[in-house]
């Protein structure tokens, strides 16, 4: 369950990057997620974001399969 | 840039799946790519929906990876 909800953020960030926006927001990633129906959990997206801020595309696809491991 | 364009569409299909699509639609996947400002290749959309049509979660995201492997 917890990989589902970070795996959320993880590709709604993920996506902004590819889109070409280098550093998406709280914002952003809600308005992304809102477009599937996700409903974000402000706090827990906040978390997110501030661990990939920075990273570089490959980083953030690293981190996607980590949280693929820790389910 | 193979890997840059099919990582979109597969990501936009991560996210629709994640979101309680089971089987997102080209038109679906569009919608959710429009949103960051991706212009769709429908051929190629086209091909990625129907290489992951039917997939679960998990394998999404090895097609995802494998992708990456493919740069």
């Amino acid at each position: 369950m917890l990989f589902y909800s970070s795996m959320r953020y993880v590709s709604a960030y993920l996506l902004a990057v590819l889109g070409g926006n280098e550093k998406p927001s709280a914002k952003d990633c809600t308005a992304i997620l809102g477009s599937v129906g996700i409903e974000v959990d402000a706090k827990q997206l906040k978390t997110v974001i501030d661990s990939l801020n920075g990273k570089n595309l490959e980083e953030l696809i690293a981190e996607g399969m980590q949280n693929n491991v820790e389910v």
